[in-house]
């Protein structure tokens, strides 16, 4: 019945001017409205733990980051957890780091981040913050031990925002209850849409996505809405609120900046990119980039995932070609390497394209077209969150041979890895029940099985 | 006679292979190797002020930054000054900042920075730094006022370092009296060269420019051997030593990081990007650039020139696309906006373009190779100062159509600005004695009279 309704949406959707599909499934086109801050207040109780969070907190999935916000004082900086089912004298503390930061006229509470270490593996922890009638309590499941044939689920979202829409994708997400770990490519607040940046929303942003992120690691990049640069108002530092909010242990990745980094979990070596720091040759991120590609195990991780905010192949003329300048510096190391695939936001839609690298051109010999290439990573556009920047509805025409298939609707994504050599991709538009894909395709590893894959057209 | 000379170098030098000319000039090959530390001591005298380097201050060129170290105290953090020929009360002082830092095992001076202020145009200075008979007197001359019709004479460096050739590059400009600032395209000292980047190095490199940076401003750009990024001995914060040295008037054109930048000097107005940088979409060199170009008044300053450190036009494979990231990113600008020049180093040989743009490419059309461009700069890429690392003779065969003129020996360039349709542009080789010029160009201004120059040859 499922597979049913797949095949008939299929049907409508298709187009069959060329090899790739441009969906016309045509989204009813709504305002978008951020979510009024009064419907995202603060939890009731004196001085209450809020905007709570996680995050992988080490290399290999053994800690985790618990961030949370406490408006009116630094105390009760400790974290309390224990395993599910323990006794009550194997509960333990884990003590924050408090930091706060002004930006402009506007100035945070006491945020906190503490790390929780050696953890076991594959267990559900209790986790509780704040005090007498303020504790609130929450819960993670540390992944499975490192492996190469350990099945994991994975969500992938982008460009979320804080609208009505936003709360939708959110929501679509949530009514799986089968995502583990949350892939963030990036544009989370949007608090920079207002006047000075009001990092109110940053505030509304944390508490809003708390009953996912407090109980599965949202794993993050930055986007461009993480620079709040605004020199015209004396804020120069790029990235102030977002690092200030959203810990990564980038130094288990021996990065130097929290924007880049790497995690292993499960069978994924996940590797976040800035595209909006520093990437030319020499440069720290390059610099670590170089070194971190030699580190891939694909026999301890066989999938090699990439995060990054402004996607190499796009077809929407929204940010057509922003992301030239970092492909032509990566995109040679990718298919060296058999990157798996790419997950990137920024565009407001839904794309995602065939096996292809353009890595041949060397300025006099006019191969710069993209080709099919098996070694290349299929790139993901998930920029669809539903933020308040509304949708992109404008492909560039003919639908480039490059594109598999694109859409203008928001939505999110499920990878679900089953073993070494598949994984099963899922797209999920928000007007559809949970259980249906709009697009959807079975992901042949690049190292153990790097057979061409099926569009879900065959 | 002298033209007579440059007649019979050229006709010894031209391939005729294509339309390019890579010359054939053979450098004796020698050693790089930096000038021993012995050779490059302290000025004598307690407390000497040392390294002395000035450059502009302002955005308009009555400012002048004048940046010095004692060795071991704070005191006399002054500079005295003087209009030549004025009388005794008409001395004045002004105060610097200063500073100082940490650099794994090194401890830098005492490095002060004065700006002195509200100059008269065209007017020489004597300066003054120390104290006692530690006091050292040096002088500048101020540029005329901004305007279209002022005569002005570049000298352009790159790559300099401090080997036995770069002070003969650096003898060879200073044997030129009409040099009147000196351009610098990044990649100062090559203390990077050194275990732990010595920064002694630094030091040293700062006596030994002294002969000329002393005298007339250093308009320097950053190079990739600024960056000195060395996390494996916990040194994280690229351009520490650069940025602490090196003051540039980044704040007078709005700029918010000392490595972009832009001055108005005589007719010319020039703008300084750093390679190393974040220049993604959004980012704040990006978003100052974007902003930057339309502040440019042709009227009042009709040469417009750029300054960095990777060129985007480089036919040696030595450093080979390595400028596509960035060129990507910013060349439609370049050519829209009409700059007339742009100086590059990085590329330790010597190289003149076409005037070429490649900026038609949209992934589909193919339209990837540059052709030829009344609109785009000349691009000039003089990394040959002489440092340490020695020449880059291994160019791309055949020469691409964009070479003009390309020729592996260290040297330096001079730009000597008419008025505002004419510049005559001459490379000078270490070899050759300094009238001679081989490489020369009359230039055309883009703005006022964008007609095609002819080759040295025609």
């Amino acid at each position: 019945m499922h597979r049913l309704i797949i095949f008939f949406l299929l049907l409508q959707v298709f187009d069959f001017c060329n090899g790739g599909v441009t969906s016309t499934y045509i989204r009813k086109s709504e305002a978008s409205i951020d979510i009024p801050i009064e419907y995202l207040p603060p939890p009731p109780g004196y001085n209450s733990p809020e905007q709570v969070h996680i995050t992988q907190g080490d290399h290999i999935g053994r800690s985790v980051i618990v961030s949370w916000v406490t408006p009116l004082e630094s105390q009760s900086n400790y974290v309390t957890f224990w395993a599910e089912g323990a006794k009550h004298h194997h509960k333990h503390k884990a003590h924050a780091k408090t930091t706060s930061y002004k930006y402009y006229n506007y100035t945070s509470g006491y945020i906190h981040h503490a790390i929780i270490k050696r953890l076991k593996y594959n267990v559900t922890y209790i986790y509780q913050l704040g005090e007498h009638n303020s504790t609130r309590t929450f819960s993670f499941t540390t992944p499975p031990k490192v492996g190469p044939d350990v099945p994991y689920i994975f969500g992938i979202i982008g460009d979320l925002g804080q609208t009505f829409d936003s709360n939708q994708t959110l929501e679509h997400y949530l009514s799986n209850p089968k995502g583990q770990a949350m892939l963030v490519v990036g544009d989370l607040s949007y608090a920079d849409h207002y006047p000075f940046h009001d990092n109110v929303r940053w505030d509304t942003f944390g508490r809003f996505i708390e009953k996912s992120a407090a109980y599965q690691p949202w794993i993050t990049a930055a986007g461009n809405h993480e620079l709040d640069f605004a020199p015209e108002i004396g804020e120069n530092t790029p990235f102030k609120p977002y690092t200030h909010r959203y810990h990564v242990p980038y130094k288990a990745s021996q990065s130097t900046s929290p924007l880049w980094y790497s995690i292993k979990r499960a069978s994924t070596y996940i590797i976040v990119l800035s595209s909006y720091s520093a990437y030319g040759k020499y440069t720290p991120q390059y610099s670590w980039l170089e070194e971190e590609f030699p580190k891939v195990n694909r026999t301890e991780t066989p999938w090699l995932i990439v995060l990054l905010h402004s996607p190499w192949y796009n077809s929407n003329n929204y940010h057509y070609m922003e992301g030239e300048s970092m492909r032509v510096m990566f995109e040679s190391w990718f298919v060296q390497n058999k990157v798996d695939m790419v997950f990137a936001g920024h565009v407001h839609s839904y794309e995602r394209s065939e096996r292809v690298s353009n890595v041949m051109y060397n300025i006099t010999n006019g191969q710069s077209t993209p080709i099919e290439d098996p070694s290349a990573p299929i790139y993901i556009t998930i920029g669809d969150g539903g933020n308040i920047e509304g949708i992109a509805n404008n492909f560039t025409e003919p639908q480039p041979s490059y594109s598999a298939y694109r859409e203008a609707s928001f939505g999110h994504a499920v990878l679900e890895i089953k073993n070494r050599t598949h994984a099963y991709y899922t797209w999920h538009r928000n007007q559809d029940s949970e259980r249906v894909a709009a697009d959807s395709l079975w992901i042949y590893n690049r190292h153990w099985y790097p057979k061409k894959e099926s569009s879900s057209m065959a």
